[in-house]
Order: structure tokens, then C-alpha cells, then sequence
């Protein structure tokens, strides 16, 4: 409350409080008074307080996502995705390239992927492109490519959903793990959709998300009662124009103290040069990374969209050995 | 190029612009040489020439949005909404409150916007709400109260819309003008299914767009065939804890002069409180706004929600007054 | 206090605030424990708890500046610049180039400052320059031409100090307000330095500063004895790269609540080109501001420095007439 | 320029370069001219052209920093700090508390820097505190007390100079390495005298400073004569609360490539708690940093500012056992 706040005012909010069920604690100090109330937080909004008289302002106390949070889970959850987990000792390399093209190119990448002793494999059917006028993606028969590609070398397969309306196609293709895209991390229809099935989603972080709307994010896919959910790091918006985005390094353990789900970090979307993959994939495996998903080409000077940050598949190859000295180096391997 | 790029280099770039169909002027500085692209840009992507090697950096010249360019139409396009112009030497408010909670809280809520002499009317059936444990909107049963309290009054309806899905709910309930909200300024599919219809169309910026996303998001409405395209600058993301968000008062000039679409402000949002309204308000006003979204609600103390930002009645009334001063000043109306 | 923190773990806080010679209130929730602490917290820094076993994290809940904040003054300050008042129901524009040049160009810059019925002159001497081969102003020759330009029309003189050692030269020459530019925010040093005099003071926001850490720098200034301190906006630095900075209009109402000292704002560099310039001076009156800081040049194609943010002197006198009817709209004068 | 540039505008272009010596060389596209200057660009400033009629914008080629860029020197510099070499194939680590509190304090900091293998030493006389209320550093008194106990172990000191009229006390004090703050990256004075000495200089990234804007601080340094320059990432500004600040590891492979002077990290003041930092200093070393600053005190919950960041004694050593192994899988040592 203001400094000036009159006990009729402190009554008023006493007593909304308590119209709420909720206790109070009213703690009278030098220069302010606070009022605790006791009872769930979560429902109460604190806009509702804020425009009363006599309030400077009100709070939450306790954080408001829940089934995601690590106080409701302290061991951590590994994710089964098609017999490969991620969230364990075990750290998972996600390669493939941007987009599908042609059935050649997708068998060449499954290749090189499972040549590089990648365990899983992306790959984009349906793309978010800025410009109406530019490759929206093979569709479809996208899908279809990536499949048939991707089992011939044993690899799940992960690729981005913008439509809800696509779930059900997404599921007939036997996608093993759903993404959900930087500029679909709060389309909340989307969310409860794929929080209703069970598939193994990827969460990749809003442009410009805090950690707080990226746990609620999250809460939104577990509410509907899908607890396989993956934190994807993807770098965020800040004033740098050097570098595409920020690759957010400090998120990985600030997520590991606050969730109990795993973190992995996509360092070719974070800086969008490929030469700076390598130096941004050991920084995320240092920090404790879970995992990653990593842009691989057979031929970059040659891929229809991102060419100038994919690997190459000895580059990619190259970068395995490095991280697998470094997981080893932090008790975990790769 | 850089600096050390070879003649084989040069050369290479060059024939691959040439095998695009364009003409080439290169030009050899003291310590670069630059290759220009002579033909139409759309067709080139910065990105495949970026990894070759010899290349510094590429860049287009020309922007890549044509439709709504105020290049393509140097006059102001004023969008009809039920007969209300948008865009022109008119200002307009749109006036309501956050979200539908009941009959009897719109009828009241549009009997106030009348009063207040607003020419629309806003209100939020679906909700998109950070956490999936608050109150998520009326849905349908809120678009038929409020379809039928802004119709007491003639007032048309802006309202958003989240789903793709609820498209044809939207057409049924004859609303005048189909939001598209924050969080789905990329939702791609969403933007071009707006672009299949003839409906005017709010685009509010995203948290953290740059204006150039901006209006390619409303090239992808245009692109579909819809050109009644309003934006909405609503407050962008910071670094600044003081307030939700930053009013970016400098878009509406940059946006006058970029596009022929009209440009609106939703103070309510930027602000977060509802005493910061009236100098955002005049401030949006007086930078060449084409109109104003604002939070009003017959009692904001029981707001559903964000409380804390709607203006009483009383409030936006006194409001409007100085409005019309200001417009006044700068040789419009309200 | 965590959902786990033991009776143990409280009782080392209560005591560590009980040695601060604080009273103490514990407040018992149902997942978290609030313990207040009574007393002056000024002394206390969070940090000394935030570590402590059992500790969640820690906060104050009054703000930390005290002299500039309104609540130790309610009554709006105004500042007597050589007997032009700043901060009353007087709005002051304070025109001039960015830099000295030379003594015709100041001779007619003054000049035309005055026929524009601006009261104060601004003009820069000493230049922060992103590069150290450009231009860095006309040093102590600067002040001289400057000072003797202004004084034929009695125009009192704004310029910027970026030197602790150059103070008395500033005040040699009879400087009438000491800038303390963007970049020396922070500078504290250079705050108290000029908070030992009582030379009025224009402090610009860092180009990141938040309001809270803006507020402190000028506590800086207070702590000193200078009360005579002049806030001025002048762009913050985002993601967006279309202008140079945003003008962050939103900062003006805040502010006025949450200090009794002028804002003003600067309206050109917050743009960075002078087509900007009518509409954000516009917009930053409408909001409230005491002043604003405007870059006129007596010929800008042929400017030193910035030169395509600079009004030309026709454009500063017809802007100053569109501003008179704002002021006019909300009951005050230019 | 412009789509509707006419002849004669491009014409006044072509005549003002020429004026400033430069070849031109024209360039007709589609749908625009481009006019190119050919000769020394940093004679040219784009703002210059930007107010002229028909120019749609224009922009420098070649970037503003000479002495530090790797187009000047393709080898890595590497910096003696009286014997301890930075910038080579040996990783330094410089630990030690944030702020000189008494002189044993510092033995012991000393004597536990010494024993986790760290080569330098850090901590600070004097202190940018963002209140003038709290502990504002021991000042000079500091800079003896430092100093008499890094001696004893043979560690060079790091200690921050704010005040450019303490420049000559803390050469008397023999001070190894001048730290540049963050707040002073731009303080350009100070820049200009650290520039007149040949002492190493840490130079701090501003918080929100651009990578180009560091490297052109840096170039005023070097300007001066001094190339004994070492940068250091300590975190950027950005919209998340969750963290003090965002560690920028892309901005490290980035410098590696744009400059050639050596490259070190702050996860201290980056995260700005004691938990995150093992996580990030392991991030910046895999991601190719020369060195670290790292926070020590002998009794972090003691320490007179910054309490929650530094690590304990024991802490350190672990700390250092995992990163020589992360230094050893990149081919470096510590």
C-alpha cells in the first residue's frame, strides 16, 4: 500500500481478499504496508488489486505454472521418442537440413545424418517464411519424402506443425516428434491441440519469450495431459545486428533449476552462420544442454532456403567428435 | 567481396546472377568490390550468395513487401468498415472493454462507447491468456452478446480471432473486423486465410516485429486478395521493467511512409494502466494515428480481466475531448 | 523463503535482520514464507540474503531514490534557467545545431532560434562520436563562439559536458545548463562532480537505462546538493533498426509520477532524420513533456555533423506554431 | 536512390562525391540507381547524403575500424600482462572478490585465487554502484591493500579505473591491467588516456552496446597507441527478468573473426548469481574465449556487494578442473 494509504483502504482490500477465501496477513513497516494474502494464488490476479485506492502495487509470490515446474517433479523426465531418450545422461544430436526438397536430397541427408552418428533426424515440410512470395515448403508430400527417407536409416523424425488443421496428417505420416514453432509458441489453440495427444512435442522459444511465458507455454501442452514436452533454445531478439539472433546460454541451467523437462538448443537458427554452429554447439553442451538440433546439408551452396547456415556433412561430422570430448568432460556422453 | 576475393570468385558470383536472368554491375572500390544484381530482387535470396566463397555480405536493395508499399499507391487507402472510413481525414476510437463477461456488461459498455461518441466498438470473445488456468473468453455465446449489444447502438465490431478454425463463426456473427492478435502476426495460415476474404482486418504488431515483418504480415493478407488491412502498433518488448511495454510512437510516421494502409494505436495495451492512457492516447494522436483502440468498461474494478487498464466511462468521455482538440491542431477530425 | 525451508533456516534470517536493527514480520502461506523486514531498507541489499540457505529471493519494496522522487516532494519543480523557467505550465523548446562550426553559422543558428521564439539555445562543443577519425567538436573555441552567439539574443546556452576536468572551463563560459549526454548516464564521477554545483543540470536517459537506474543517476546529482536537474528523453535502443532509437513516449507520464523534476525530450536524436522530427515533437508534448531539445541548422545539407536530422530554420518555426495548439489543448503555453 | 530520382538529382550526388575525391560509379537497376563512391570511405559520412533529394539511403561498405580489425592483422595478438601471456593458446582465469573489503580479506582471496591455478587476480577499489547510498569501493586505500596481497602469490591485478583523474594513482600502484566498466565503454575521455599509456586494457562491453560500437571504442584505444586491448563479454541487456543479463557467447567466435585481440568472459556479472556461473564459464570457454573473469570471495554470504554471485573458494577449483578439461578438447590449455 501507498505510503499514505488510509485503514479504510487496507479494510477494502482485507475484505476482498477474504471474499476470495483467502487469509491475510497485514505487515505494518516503516515506510509501506503489505498486505499478504494466504491461500492458492492462482486465484487471484493481481490487476484485480492494482487499480483499488491505497494499492502501489500487488504481486503473484508464487510462480503460476505448475505440472512443468521442477517443485512438482525434482528427478528429471526423460522423453522416449520412438526407443531414443532425451533428457537422460544421454545428450541427442538432432541433424538434418532446413527444408525437404526432393526425395535425393532427403535420402542423402538420413545418410550423412546416421553416418555422423546422429540419432534423430529433422527436417521441414511446412516452412514460416517472412515473405508470402518465397518457398512455403513441399507440403505434404513433404512429409511423405521425410518419412520414407528417415526409416530407412532408423531415424525418428522431427518436423515443425504450423496448422492445426495438419495434426492429423502430421500423426498418419508417423512424425515422432512435433514441433511447435518460434512464432507459435503462444498460438494457444495450437498448444491445446497437440496437449491433447501424446507425441513428443518441441517447444521452441518465442523470439523475444521470457522464461516465465515460455514455462506457461509449456503448462498450456501439459494441462491437456501431454507431459512430453521439449524445451528448444533458439536465440532471442535483442539490439545486436551482427548476428542474426542471441543464442541464450543462460537459459539452459535457469530451465534445468525451474523444469524438470529437457533443454536443447538449435545453434544454427541462433546465430545463421554456418561457421558459427560449432563454437554456439559446444557452448550449449558446456552449459548442460540436453540436446541439439543442428542444420546439415549434403550440398548448402545448393539448399532452397538458409543455405548459408547449414554444415556440411563433414563439418557435421567434425563438430560430433568435439562435443562427444565435451559431454564426456561434464559425465555425460553423446 | 572481400577484399582478397579472386577474379574465379567474381566470376562465379557473377554467373550465377546471370543464370538467375540478371544483369550485373560490378564495381571496384579501393578496399571492395561490389557486385550489383541488375533485374527483379524478389527472385534472389541474400542467403545463397552469403556462404560462397569471396562474399563479404549480400543484401537486397529494393524491400521485398510490394502490395501494401506505399510505393504501389502513393494515395492513403481509407478501408470502408460498415460504412465507417478508416484512413482517412477522420480519426476513429474504438472503445470496449477487454473481454465479453455478459449481456448486461456490453449492453452497458456499448451504451457508453455511443455516448462517448466512439464510432466502433471492441470486445474479446476468445482470450489469449499467458496462463491456461485463467479465464479463456466467453467463445461463441460472446460473439452473439456482443454482436447483438453493439447493434443496439450501431456500432461495428472488432474482435479477435485466434483459431483458424473459427473463421466461419466469425463471418456468421457478422463481425465488422477480424483481429488479428499480437502472438499471431506470423501465424501464417491464420494471415492467409484473412486473405481469402473481403473483411477489413486488424494486424497487430508483434511483441518484438520489426516494422519490415510488419508489413510483410500484411503482404501475406494482401498477397490472398484482401487489401482492408489495418495495422495496430500496441507496444513493443524491452528492456524496460517500469511499464508492460513501449509505445513505439515512431512507427506511425515510418509506417505513413512505408504504406498506404491506415494506422492505429492500442494505448491500453502499451501502457498496462489505465492512468497512462490519456498521454499515450494524445501522444498517438498527434504523431498521425489513424485511430485508437481503447479500453473502456462501465466498472473496471470488476473487470474480468486486466482490470487495471480499462478507462471508466467518465474517463474516456473526458478523453475524447482533448482528442478532438488535438486532431483539430493538425487538421482533423474525430 | 522455498516451500522446503526449514524453522532453522528462517530463524538465520530473522537474525541477520534483527543485527540489521530490523523488526520483523513472518507472514505463513500455504506454499511460500514472507518475511518482512521493519525498518529503514536502504541499508539492506537483497543480495545479502538472496544466497542464503532456504532463501527463494529476496526484494525491496520501496524504490531506492529519495531527494528526486515525488514522494518526498509532491509540488512539480521548476527550474530557473537564467530566468526561463522549465518544468512550470511554460513549455520550453531548445533549438540549435548539433555542433558548433563555425561563429556565422552560430550567429545565424541564434538567430534564427530566436525568430523561431525559442527561449534557449543548445549547440554542441564537445562531441561523443561513435569514431575516433570523425569530427569531435570545436573544443573550448566552441564554448566561445557558441557563448557569443547566444548572448546577442539573450538566448540562455545548453551544451554537452563528457569531461570531469573540463567543468570549470563549462563554467567559465557561463554555461547556462550542463548536459550530461547518453553515454555518461552512468558516468558517476562526472555526476557528482556536477552535483557540487548548482548549474542546472539536462540528464539524457542511457541508451538502455531504465527508468529506475535514470532516477538513480540523477539521486547521484540530488545526493550532491544539485537539485536543479532536467530529465531528458532521447531514444532507447531495441531490436527494431528502421530508426535509429524509439522515442519512448510512455516514459513521460511516469516519470511526472515518480519524480517532481522536468522531462523533456529530444526528439531528433531519438529518430535520427529530420522528417521524423514534427511528429515526435508533437507526440511528446501531447504526453506531457516540459520541453524538448530540437536540432535545427541554418542550412542542414551543409552540416558537419547529423545532418539529416536537423530542421531547417522554416520547418522549426512551423513546427513551434503546430506545438502552440497542443500546449494550447492541454492547458499550457510555448 | 529513389524509384522517381531524376537526373539531375543523381547528378548532385555525382558532383559531391566527386568534390570529396572519390570515383563514382552508377550502377541502374530495375527498379533503382545505386551510386557507388570509390575511394576512402571513412572520409564520407552517409548522413551527408541521406537529406538529399532523390537518395533513398545510403550506408558505408567497409566497416569504420582499422587498427583492431583482422583485415589489418591476420594473427592473433596476445597481451603480456607482466609475464602471463592472454590471447595465445593458454586459457587465463581471473578470480577474485568483487570489491576490496580489508587486507585480510585479500591475503586470503590471494592465497585461494593462487591455489584454484588462476594466474591473475581481480577485484575493485573502486565501485559503479547504481545508488550513491551504498558502498561506493575503499578507493586508493583499496588499491595498496590489492596490491600487497597479490604480490605475495605473484598475481598480476585487474582493477577497474572510473575516473580519468585517477589514472596516475593507479599506475603508481602498478596496476596490471586497467579495467574499462561497462558504463564507461563510451566514455570516450577516459578511452582517449588509457589510449596514451601502454598498460593492458580490459575493455567491458556496454550493456547494450553493438559489436561494432565496442570495436570502435576499442579503436580509440588504439588510436591513442596502446593496442594492448582485451575485450570482455560480460552480459547484454535484453527483455528477460529471469537473469541479470543475457551472456552473449555468439559475440565470442564473432570478435574472433572481426578483431584480432583477444577475447574474455564475465559469467559473474553476466548471470548475476553464483549458481549459473560453472554453467556459463563452461559455455564461453567451449565456445572459444580467451579467459575468464570469475567471482571469489573467501565468504561469498560476508561479502560487502554483490554477495550472491561470487563463488566460494572450493567452488573455484572445481570450477577450473572442469574447464582445463573443456580447454583441453579444443586444443588449449589453462
Amino acid at each position: 500500500m501507498n505510503k499514505d494509504a488510509t485503514e479504510e483502504q487496507i479494510g477494502t482490500i482485507t475484505k476482498k481478499l477474504q471474499d476470495f477465501g483467502h487469509g491475510v496477513n497485514i505487515s505494518r513497516g516503516t515506510s509501506r504496508i503489505v498486505i499478504g494474502a494466504i491461500g492458492d494464488e492462482s486465484k487471484l490476479a493481481p490487476e484485480l488489486f492494482d487499480s483499488l485506492p491505497g494499492v502501489e502495487y500487488s504481486m503473484h509470490i508464487v510462480k503460476q505454472y505448475k505440472i512443468v515446474s521442477r517443485e512438482s517433479q525434482t528427478t528429471d523426465s526423460v522423453i522416449d521418442v520412438s526407443g531414443i531418450p532425451i533428457g537422460g545422461q544421454q545428450i541427442q544430436v538432432i541433424g538434418g537440413p532446413c527444408s525437404v526438397e526432393t526425395q535425393e536430397q532427403m535420402d542423402l541427408s538420413a545418410q550423412f545424418v546416421a553416418a555422423a552418428e546422429c540419432r534423430l533426424m529433422r527436417g521441414g515440410a511446412f516452412k514460416p517464411r517472412t515473405s508470402p512470395y518465397t518457398f512455403q515448403g513441399k507440403g505434404k508430400d513433404g512429409l511423405t519424402i521425410f518419412r520414407r527417407a528417415a526409416s530407412k536409416y532408423n531415424l525418428p523424425i522431427v518436423t515443425e506443425l504450423m496448422d492445426v488443421r495438419m495434426l492429423d496428417t502430421f500423426l498418419e505420416h508417423d512424425v515422432d516428434i512435433i514441433q511447435i514453432g518460434t512464432r507459435n509458441m503462444q498460438n494457444f489453440d495450437l498448444l491445446k491441440e497437440v496437449g491433447r495427444i501424446s507425441k513428443p512435442v518441441i517447444l521452441k522459444r518465442g523470439l523475444s519469450a521470457t522464461i516465465s511465458e515460455w514455462l506457461m507455454a509449456a503448462e498450456y501442452i501439459a494441462a491437456g495431459g501431454n507431459h512430453n514436452i521439449i524445451f528448444c533454445e533458439r536465440g532471442i531478439r535483442t539490439f545486436e545486428t551482427a548476428y542474426r539472433n542471441v543464442m541464450d546460454v543462460t537459459c539452459i541451467p535457469v530451465l534445468k533449476r525451474e523444469t524438470h523437462l529437457p533443454v536443447i538448443v538449435d545453434p544454427s537458427h541462433a546465430g545463421g552462420k554456418s561457421w558459427m554452429v560449432p563454437a554456439l554447439a559446444r557452448a550449449a553442451i558446456a552449459a548442460g544442454a540436453d540436446g541439439l538440433l543442428i542444420e546439415m546439408h549434403p550440398n548448402p551452396c545448393e539448399a532452397w532456403c538458409d543455405a548459408d547456415q547449414a554444415l556440411n556433412p563433414q563439418e557435421l561430422k567434425d563438430l560430433m567428435a568435439s562435443l562427444k570430448g565435451i559431454a564426456g568432460v561434464i559425465g555425460r556422453t553423446i
